[in-house]
């Protein structure tokens, strides 16, 4: 158990030969319902400590090997189980301060983090869906606490750090200030578009008006709008194409303890359905290139996102709007 | 239609919304068969400009805005359509000589390519297996000719550069040379072996040992020994986990026209079973943070995929191995 680094990428790969042997779960069983063996009962929300993690706090001494690179897989990893309802489709079914509870729940266990020196990111993310390989469907996110900043989100700081040193401006600041025909929704503290750029079919990027660089900082107002912002994006997912849309979503931030003045904290959402509805793969070109193929425009998929989210807003039962059609 | 840059990440986005209207085949149709009204009869081998083209010769004028960069779509898209048999499984049950003749139809169209001067990158990839989304099963494999340099081999030419820049080696030639416990299969002019920062769970890189950095550099005999080490080790791939494994196969040269001491020629195939036969997603780690999880070690699949390669070489009929249990 160890993470190795691409030499040519930079790139990095937490190997953990002991995932494999992580049971498939028998048929009707959820770990993450309550009164398991590991959650037990009476709660709104948990954070479990991941089974099979990809670091632990007691990593072994990585391999040497001459040419190359290898660090311990110390951390941790866990699941934050969303609520005790295991039917629910997804985050956007749960009531506004639900939503605010999960976060503060984040919030509480980067604070955490932010504690430890040898911490150095603290990466939140949610996957949904089977048809994207998520095999527990219970409503959870994850939290990865990391002994290196994720390389895709160094690289985003080393470019957004040369922006600044070359013209004194947060390249995200602006982005998000002249963002206009690709707005997907805003409220008093959150813009959400889908950036000019997006590699993806169905691509939505969430940021805070107010430049900030770590989760930790977000104002009390911030996280209730947080979770208004989250509630409606996700529930146009659901319903754009008329049966809910599987996704990754991501938290790009600062590596922990460090002030980016030219780095801005936001979410990533990858919807995977084509405007057609069918799952859009990455094959040679995207994971073999770095080449992303869009069958789409960034311009008519704020379109379509923004239609769905108004109508969500509107609907009395909007958030299961998606629900019978699958 | 334009090839758009993220100016965080550098990756390119190919933006072509004319391409969601091409057609779904009908059931049993296929436009590679001999006889259809693209292919015609009488041909081993045929190179089809692709129907719905991610890059044209005679591209729009990219959209202009502030703060973004986007490119003309100049280019070429072709299918290589690899045998007139439409049952193959894959190009590994091709006889040696049929696999020559696919290489040297890739060499043809990249010198081609050579002269034309807005062209500045011959990629050439293959997708394999229903299980990544490939629709079209009849055996072929893909090239684009672009105006940009892929995001991930820019990547990978720039890490060269500087390790060549600071210590007058290719790092290429010297980690070829010195791999030893993680070898598949070589022959005379080709090594090919897990590369210890695998990111997928079958991942293969396949060198010639002469440094050359650009496919159409390479002699005659490297063109045969490399029909000989693509047929066996795909037949590793094939026969591994005793069901055919969803592969991409990707080749990484230099830019056209441009020669480079500090990068080497190479392909790349990503193997997307696990060792237990389950299908590897990529996810918010991979795809939002660029962190690959491996259940498994480079070690170990290496030794599983050198066993597999060792039984399609003795085997009677070994490259038919695995097809009984599809």
């Amino acid at each position: 158990m160890e993470i190795r680094r691409n030499p040519f990428t930079g790139e990095r790969v937490l190997v953990s030969p002991h995932r494999l042997s992580r049971p498939w779960q028998p048929e009707g069983f959820c770990p993450f319902c309550p009164g398991g063996p590991e959650t037990g009962q009476g709660w709104e929300l948990l954070l479990l400590p991941n089974r099979y993690p990809v670091v632990t706090r007691n990593p072994p001494t990585p391999t040497q090997e001459e040419l190359f690179q290898a660090e311990e897989a110390y951390g941790q990893a866990y699941v934050l189980v969303e609520t005790p309802q295991h039917d629910l489709d997804d985050l956007s079914d749960l009531p506004p301060s639900q939503i605010e509870k999960v976060l503060r729940l984040v919030m509480k266990a980067q604070k955490e983090a932010e504690e430890d020196p040898k911490a150095l990111y603290f990466l939140f993310f949610r996957n949904k869906g089977k048809e994207i390989g998520v095999s527990l469907t219970h409503p959870h996110s994850q939290i990865y606490i990391l002994p290196v900043v994720p390389p895709r989100v160094e690289t985003e700081l080393r470019a957004s750090e040369e922006w600044y040193r070359q013209r004194g401006t947060c390249l995200h600041c602006l982005i998000t200030t002249r963002e206009e025909k690709r707005i997907v929704y805003q409220n008093a503290s959150w813009k959400s578009f889908v950036p000019y750029y997006a590699r993806w079919p169905h691509e939505v990027h969430i940021y805070p008006k107010r430049h900030v660089s770590h989760f930790t900082a977000l104002r009390e107002d911030e996280v209730r709008d947080l979770a208004d912002m989250l509630r409606k994006t996700l529930c146009a997912f659901k319903t754009a194409l008329g049966k809910p849309m599987p996704y990754i979503m991501v938290l790009h931030q600062a590596p922990l303890r460090v002030e980016t003045p030219h780095y801005h904290l936001h979410f990533e959402i990858y919807g995977m359905y084509r405007p057609d509805g069918k799952l859009k793969y990455a094959a040679g070109a995207e994971l073999g290139a770095s080449l992303y193929t869009l069958d789409t425009t960034p311009e008519e998929t704020a379109e379509r996102l923004r239609k769905a989210l108004a109508n969500c807003v509107t609907n009395p039962r909007p958030f299961r709007a998606g629900m019978g059609k699958v």
